[in-house]
């Protein structure tokens, strides 16, 4: 069988459509027909050669949902659910090996060594056509839903799954959000979900923080519009003059780091699922900041199939919000027009490959 | 009653011996006579004007042990003894409110706005005799055992007990320690009575590196002699190249901090009990070691009564051992000679003043 | 001064107000009027003498909230703000001695073996005047509020709390409730307000069904007129077949939580906030129910000022749903009235005495 | 190829050995020649027909050491290492699918629907060979030990490890161990590891508690000789009034486990890994025992791969000590010698079958 794929051979270069033939099915393997496949942040700064995971030439995509197109042996999805042609399905980007440290000892596989992730460790969903390995996590969709609105659970939706987890939010928790893209918004949606009495927003783009409000923040700033001092004084007023609970930095920004850290309460955590590319040293301090503070400073390393799965649950229960994401869908064709524009438009939230 | 007391007048000046009356005993406080009273690094940090809680004139000392002198009310230890005059006591450096937020919703006393300590925010121990607040918490030692070996478990054995409960010590864990003083070797002994595999302590001077393995320590590295690449390496082999997966940084020293969080695993914690005054900006790098290890940074700030009894029964169980860390003793009288001294022998694990 | 009270002479007789003269304040104490004064399911149990605790004579009356009359000394609330005559203020009903085991080093102040009761173990609400002790836990309500929608947040809403803050809530959760009183109902809400996916309330009284449903139940049987089959069934049907992640049981009913405990799935937990009176034993098949499902049987005893604080936020902030729970408001004077009715009508959900 | 197998095909009868032909080994698939293979006190369970997971015929022993003898494809155990021809291995004796919600999303393994077993859901280790299905957890032995020795850490071992990741051992701990056995050795050796300050076994067998002082307990109480009151006043007596902080339960024994959570402290956990077979109803004082004690009682069910490996792991460093627990060795031509005595003597800890 052959399929159309879009590989990225040379950084920074227009990307390249192949026909390529797909290997023979091997046990537990399945085919799918990608019908939307999301452009995510990272896809970006791959498409730069910003990310040392990435090695070329590569079919980009880690965010995709298809139709099974060939099935070979009996399979379920992770729910129990059988497996047949003309499911429509979607999976775990990240396939880790159940046999390690990490996996079963630590049960952490997101830090799993073996990882490897469709679309960046190997061919991903920028195809008409991919296999799915036999280890591939799969959830089969049963409601009727334009793909295009769940392809970002794989990604943004499971880190921000995953760094809601490391948080304990609690009803009065004052939670500040850095960054209201993709990550953000899941991350306030979780969180308004879990109670927390107040989500404040961050960003520069106003119809980001427009938007935010729809995912539950209550109160957003206009970086741009507003100072450090507004910004701190009105977190005080509103936690009894203490700060943030908990600081989830969804900006990879450098100085944005630096200023939301010094919003949090003594014994606050401050999460960095944005920080997603190397930054360079960022200064800290860690006296003032972090050890009298007692403040817990925490990475979040992409995600496993569990947050995988949250991610998947709450898209599927607020479908008309989680639409809103979608910026704009285009076809494989003409996928460099998305790429070579990325960086002009910063409005964009999401852009989707649609077959 | 009159007690001399040893004032702090001026930063870096020799400290002045003079006499003062204490106030008649209210209900529920007590006055003891201090046996003795610990030298800590921080108040060689506080005598030169370095820890910006500190406000003068004060006396300082906020390690002690003292003989009940006089006692007004009935009044208990916190392990439901009843204390009267001439029972040795030890007792928690801070006071805490019980009546904010701190106390009484998150349980992190320590992080009580209205906290004070004796012999930082008040008068401390380096004096003839003490008068305890009522709402000090207090432990009645009935073991026969010399008072110098118990000051250093109310400073930095209950701040080690602190780092120490915020690690998940299992008894697989590779644990490194940065700094071999007191701070060090009761984190040490602690990690090494919760059964971790492997302790691993750094320290420029070898004294403080041979005194550690008697604490728990099974592998030493001199950081003089030794190469960053001969420690990490020696780390990743005996952890199947992952790290380690605890770091506890005793030294508040900067490069040994940006050193010693390369040497974490995926999935591991840095603490830095040992950042106690301002070190300035700290570059780190925030995706190389903790967004993609999915490490966690976490301050640690003094500690609370549960910490402290912890602290103090380690050391009762282990009276010989801890008996080690006591460098010297002097009288009152010659407050000078350690304090003026203090930066000239790193040898000196702790000092102690006695009566 | 002087204040009528309502004494308990003898079980299971009419209460006789007298009138007694309250102590001179001392430093730290302040006289509320009472405004408001639940009757909690437990005053029922002491009044027929079925609560150990209790000890004869005694004003009952553990719900209450006042008007600050006279305050000698000053003093804040727990969230800092200045106290002073004419404030509303409602208070922790629990006063514990913050110098023993269970206050300090476990830090589960509820388990307080000095712990004190207003309106158990001294004299409490059904009064005039009340004067506090020094060591209650105050908090000042500044929202226009009728102070009888406030009294259950001191007990059942403070015990739901505890109990909830002992399940692990998840966005996936289905959370059996058992018992749709004011337990049930605070337990409810504030699982709904976590997130948890289903809620399945379980009662026998059809009002008390339907007001559950507005505090977050989405599903609710009458056990009188469904069976046990049914019920599970539909519990298995919601999730995949494993039954419910955490229930909790309101009711302190023998064969409710026998039945209730095979709705659990396996490693799921099982919580008995309701069991607040002797049961005598009660047979549980160790094997089925918790060995070969890993379950967590737990047993939730009253509560501490953490959890009376998310009770009364969260009413506060539910002001017109919580208002649905008052059954009725009747004087002082009619107290009997009230008492010698209890057993009567099993839809009252809660009375309240007033001012 | 052939192997001897040893099939039960009728409870309570001879064990039958007979010849069968192994399946040519799949892709992932190894076979290995027994070494030594355990007998466990759930085997005498499952020859007498009362573990309700059993069908027959089948080969028994979930416990195994052996070599490898045949391996197709490269294999690595869930260290990293490299598997070939003639190395020694000992293997988790669950089968777990990671592919459901216990195993991905709650991460909890031993609770995962299509969990096989060897020796109890398939053919076990009393056989000459063994074919290791490839989603079997591996665990290299490199280290010169008798393999008997490590035999019993796949089964208790394993369990003692999931009873005692469920406690919150602590340095000042009160624990006591109830049973003996084999399982009760392991849990006292790993609090021990962990610990805690004191560890009180009971049991009925004087060797027992002869030899789990060994393992660390450092009190025992012969159950025949000592009244329920003696032993209540000896743990109220070592932790200031307040009873036992962790009680468990290794003996499945009813009136054992009544006893013994009578010994709880308020705030205590109760774990109960001992109930592996239907015991019936057993009353339980929920008011007295639970609930007002705010009480956990836990089910511990069988265990998952990090719990093996940690039983592996202590058992290596531990050779000596736990050579103690073999009771005797005999050939796979003898077994029924074994099983037609189980209950004769109480004194065997564990007999071990070996090539």
């Amino acid at each position: 069988m052959k399929t159309k794929a879009a590989f990225l051979v040379e950084f920074n270069k227009p990307i390249q459509i192949q026909e390529i033939e797909l290997e023979p099915l091997l046990e537990g393997e399945l085919i799918v027909r990608i019908m939307a496949a999301g452009i995510c942040g990272s896809d970006n700064h791959m498409f730069k050669g910003n990310d040392p995971r990435l090695k070329l030439p590569i079919v980009l995509g880690h965010e995709g949902v298809g139709i099974i197109e060939e099935i070979k042996s009996e399979k379920k999805d992770i729910f129990n659910k059988k497996l047949k042609k003309g499911d429509m399905v979607i999976w775990d980007r990240g396939i880790t090996c159940n046999n390690c440290y990490y996996c079963l000892i630590k049960k952490e596989p997101w830090l799993c060594p073996n990882r490897e992730v469709y679309g960046i460790t190997r061919n991903g969903c920028y195809s008409e056509y991919l296999t799915l390995d036999k280890k591939t996590k799969i959830i089969k969709i049963e409601e009727d839903i334009d793909p295009s609105i769940l392809v970002p659970s794989s990604c943004s939706g499971a880190t921000s799954a995953h760094a809601v987890e490391l948080c304990d939010i609690k009803l009065d928790s004052t939670v500040v959000i850095i960054g209201a893209g993709p990550l953000g918004v899941y991350c306030s949606k979780f969180i308004s979900q879990k109670g927390a009495k107040n989500i404040i927003a961050l960003d520069t783009i106003n119809n980001r923080l427009d938007l935010i409000k729809e995912f539950g923040a209550n109160k957003i700033f206009d970086v741009n519009r507003t100072t450090f001092d507004e910004r701190k004084s009105y977190i005080c007023k509103i936690t009894g003059g203490r700060g943030a609970d908990i600081i989830i930095d969804c900006s990879g920004n450098q100085s944005a780091i630096r200023d939301g850290i010094k919003l949090a309460a003594p014994g606050g955590s401050f999460l960095i699922p944005g920080v997603a590319i190397p930054l360079g040293n960022v200064p800290i301090e860690l006296y003032e900041d972090i050890s009298k503070k007692n403040l817990r400073m925490q990475g979040v390393w992409v995600s496993s199939t569990n947050h995988f799965s949250e991610a998947v649950d709450i898209t599927l229960r607020n479908k008309n919000l989680f639409k809103k994401i979608i910026s704009y869908k285009i076809k494989l064709n003409d996928i460099n027009e998305a790429f070579l524009n990325l960086d002009k438009n910063r409005n964009i939230m999401k852009g989707v490959i649609v077959s």
